[in-house]
């Protein structure tokens, strides 16, 4: 096996689901005689989908996106009989000629992100019969610029109940943990961090760094949410009152600006700085210089020779200084992505056009299988 | 700043213990008119320790480990006045040639790291009033090979009770949490985990574990230690009986040979192997080969087209797999060293001659330094 | 001070939110000139709020409950300018009489319990501008059985999500605990516990249960729930294949006949059966005899020689093997009571005729004046 | 049954160790033709132990301690042969005829409590091959009081590791939890604890308070301890900088007059003061006067209209407050007890003359026993 088929095949055994999911769709030959476009980063793990999708009878085509696409895997994938655009080189201007070249095998079901896919068929009038967009962002894409021009069904995963308690309570609370350890190297014990955010994210991230050892307070300004935070036996704060201790800060909240220039002002010398929601925004430098000290982490001097310290740049610790999502998340969403490409595939019973959320049995099934999965040893031998 | 001076100065601004004694045995010059002659890894909280001695009143002379000397730090070092020997990519001959450098100082002093500065000072003659050594290797090299020739006290460091508490128990049981999910991307919730081992490590290992969800066996042979892991509520289980429903595979045992190929026959398909003691004989793989999958994970392929992965070749995970000792294991080590040093440097007042624990009283000082340390932010503006 | 005296006070302290309301509704007099009908337990606790509503210029009048009318704090009540109606010795005919003589009173705003002071205004035809209502089944009964005859405002107070928060997953988690080591004299660690449910008492329970060191099964027919407990650590097991290892069952579902004679037969000699949802209706023991062994032990004699053990008859173990309900809680209901009756005395703002959810600005009130309460000593000396 | 047979039942099912042990001593009739005289208190679990020695051959004579006798315990001993003195009414001068009439049964094997059997051994001369200890108070007087007295060998049984893990850890730490919920009816989420001495109990205690999420401060001396504690997470603080923000302060030292009436002024109103320790005497009221409040709690009226509470007299408030030693630690300690005095029965190999420790091979044993009793279901159907 080539390097990038021994990470296929990594991926495809730590993919329970998934890959349980696989000898059902190919007994039924769930695609037989549909042709699935695709837009989805070109990685193992996306790789085992593909080949979930092919073995079930789809015709496949696929593009990643700019700068993420390895290439080996888009050759151990061709080698397998699906068509892939793109190389890890390209930019944006060859992104929309993949996209266009996807389009060109005119796909019946659409697998997109973004909704490149879905904005590249509404101007070329290619049929299609429905899909699934992997995004938020891609759905409010839908919704708004691309609104009217969408007369099939979009099931749009990321809205799944199950990705906020699989991926952002679980996944995103132990891997900012590991990311915080790995770029910093430091223990968590008796450490005082503050959470700013009590949400789904922010919750796993007090619990697993309260799990650890940490001395931990949470900010949050929902009343509700901050109660039972106090109940989970957080310190709870208001922001400004909890700065002066705080040695490590972390943001995930989802909103821009939650920390500016005067909360930094407050913060005792030494102090790290991270984030851990979406965007950067959160946490607001304005015109403070930014020192390299080592991998993941940059100085930030303040007035009276105070430093502060910034984590991987203020992106999100657990994917910038980390090793991306972890594996069970993607299993999870991928597996969410094949279900419901088979539903819109067998005809799409019960589904509405345009966007919308995942099906309760779609979530409920997965829910199922990776319950069993984690129960389990990985498999029997084959 | 270079890029090694930062580093540096983010090591001592993280290392409170030893940069808050650095005042006070500078105030005192309690090294003035003393030599030191150094053995131990040149890098960034090394450098922190040399530069404390030096501010102190010491002439330091230092030669790191072949192939670890981290040649900007070394620079650094000899800008502030230190004389530094060897560079990365030493072998074993130019080590010895280094070691016979700083002995050729004439240190009154040693800060030794498995006895290869008193074997020197052994064959040269040179007169020493006394040192630290490291390593409990190092220790057993004077207690045998070197016996009757040690004349003047040596404090172990490696034995102190702290480092027990701090390295083995939480430093160990946090980084194999972090090491296990860098190097697999995978989550710890309700997988099961069996750890061979409850010492201080294994308890350590087993209770972070746990506390991310895992599912985690103990097997100790130890009865009164198997009770301990039971009532902390752990499934305790002979190995044999473990290794059906295992997961992952974790030794700590310290011996060599717990896991053999009998057991590797018994684990399921696709389980995991590491190790956390400190060889990585723990796990005997006979005549499996191994064959690489992703950046610290191999392959193991046995009848029945079974596939085992074994993490990292079998040696420590925590730091094959992750980023070195956690800064704080460092922090009191070198905090136990400069005391110690200072304790030899004054007179040795209460030593006796030839290798011997840490005394009590520099223990107790640690660790109320620490533990100041550890419940205050970082430290002041400066 | 006489013993109930001295209880009130100490209730009084303990209960931080009602207390702290005390001053703000009496310096604004919020319920002069108004008269307060209540049938609520008259006990300690709820004699705070009375006495909080009287200082706040209320003319009150109280019945409570047949039998659990603690004499002492009615003579209390009434020493501070309090009609209670009803003693400990009463029956139901009793009872309805001392609904009549409170709505003799003609109290314009109602504190009801069941519907009884509801159903009594609706013969009398006493004018009454609002009220509050304790229980769901209180609130049921008004949508049923009272339907039409209700033209004023009712808001619920036990569907507020602050109590599914405070009581069910942290009162009733904590206290099952200690119902089952009070009523058993048994340690927790290692113990394997099968928890039948996993809404917000199940989960409540599993987690406080494991955080002893417990060994928790948990039983749940909702997948995404089910994948929840699964992510939290637990194994998730069918009924049928958890009982054989189970040592102690606990149901916690709200549905009757979840623990049937065949699941009896499965289990090991030996097992202890608890129930933890409101009726006792959840273990269904048909014929077996029960044979008192200690106090809130009884044991069940099944064919070969088998003993199970039922706890507190398969009523609610923390209740009515415990304290009652924990003081938090009744801190909480009592204070969203004296909140809400402030609203409708104050002429009902935003709010409707019929049974209604507590309004959002008072949960929001209440949960941030106990988060106050929770993290700070509990008062400065008066 | 009578209800006295019914709990010695109970006892028995739940103490699968010492129950497990009776077999096999019965086998092999390790008792035959030993008389054996025991002081403790007559109840169900002792009661066990009993009927255990009578089972494998032993003449057993009992007496109980003054005050504590189950009167109907003792009726169903000796409706088993067994000769037991004293009952409940008893005093100090009746306990003694009662040890008299215990000797007068001239045993070969004793099993004291607190030296009373030895004292009187000595004192008459009866001839005695050899015994155990219960208390470490008894072990004193053996080497103090009754030194030279005694020429057979005592083992004692509480000086045994495996107590200070089941007992002290674990036993103590959950009770003590128990204890407090059951005699405040308050719960422990977000409460500040601070919890004085971090010893085997202290230890315990401040784990699972912090378990059930309360808000734990630590105060230690010893600096070695205090830094464990920190690493595990909790507060450490020196006892006049802890008291202010104290809402529950428990003293677990082993030392008198740790909390004086300085500390009590410091801390909050409405603080609660509990001992967890042997004595009372870790809290010195001073002239202070008590009022009651309600069952297990004193209200200590303060200058300047301050109240504190004191819970269950000061003294210990698992045992106090709560159920008496778990069942856990009984089945532990008695089992200790059997095993012991089998092996003095059998010729006493590898014993001295004199108290001693429980034997390193019985201590295994009975780890072994228990630590298999608990992860399996109590016993299969007889």
């Amino acid at each position: 096996m080539s390097e990038a088929e021994e990470q296929i095949e990594w991926a495809r055994t730590h993919m329970p689901v998934l890959s349980g999911l696989s000898s059902e769709l190919s007994a039924k030959k769930v695609f037989a005689e549909c042709r699935i476009g695709i837009c989805l980063h070109v990685e193992p793990k996306t790789a085992v989908l593909c080949s979930v999708l092919r073995a079930a009878g789809a015709e496949v085509a696929i593009t990643g996106s700019p700068g993420t696409t390895q290439d080996g895997v888009a050759d151990a994938l061709r080698a397998g009989g699906i068509a892939v655009y793109g190389r890890r080189a390209d930019g944006t201007r060859e992104h929309q000629h993949n996209i266009d070249s996807v389009v060109g095998h005119a796909p019946g079901v659409l697998l997109d992100n973004g909704a490149d896919l879905a904005a590249a068929v509404a101007s070329s009038g290619t049929p299609v019969s429905g899909g699934t967009e992997e995004t938020t962002t891609g759905a409010n894409r839908l919704r708004e610029e691309l609104a009217g021009t969408v007369s099939y069904p979009v099931i749009v995963i990321n809205d799944s109940p199950l990705k906020a308690i699989v991926e952002n309570q679980h996944g995103v609370g132990q891997t900012i943990v590991e990311g915080f350890m790995r770029t910093t190297n430091l223990l968590i014990p008796r450490r005082r961090f503050t959470v700013v955010g009590f949400g789904w994210c922010g919750r796993g991230i007090a619990r697993y760094l309260r799990q650890f050892g940490g001395d931990v307070v949470v900010v949050e300004r929902d009343e509700v949410r901050a109660l039972e935070a106090a109940l989970e036996g957080f310190h709870v704060r208001e922001l400004e009152h909890a700065l002066a201790d705080t040695r490590v800060l972390i943001t995930v909240t989802g909103r821009p600006g939650v920390v500016r220039r005067e909360h930094l002002d407050t913060l005792p010398d030494g102090a790290i700085l991270a984030n851990a929601g979406h965007f950067s925004w959160e946490i607001e430098l304005g015109d403070l210089s930014r020192t390299p000290v080592r991998d993941g982490i940059e100085r930030l001097d303040l007035p009276g020779e105070k430093r502060l310290y910034l984590l991987t740049r203020g992106e999100m610790l657990n994917l910038a200084g980390g090793g991306g999502n972890p594996i069970e998340t993607m299993d999870l969403g991928l597996s969410l992505q094949a279900l419901s490409l088979a539903r819109v595939a067998s005809g799409g019973e019960g589904l509405t056009v345009g966007p919308q959320p995942v099906p309760d049995d779609i979530n409920r099934d997965v829910a199922r299988r990776m319950l069993s999965a984690l129960q389990t040893p990985v498999s029997s031998p084959r």
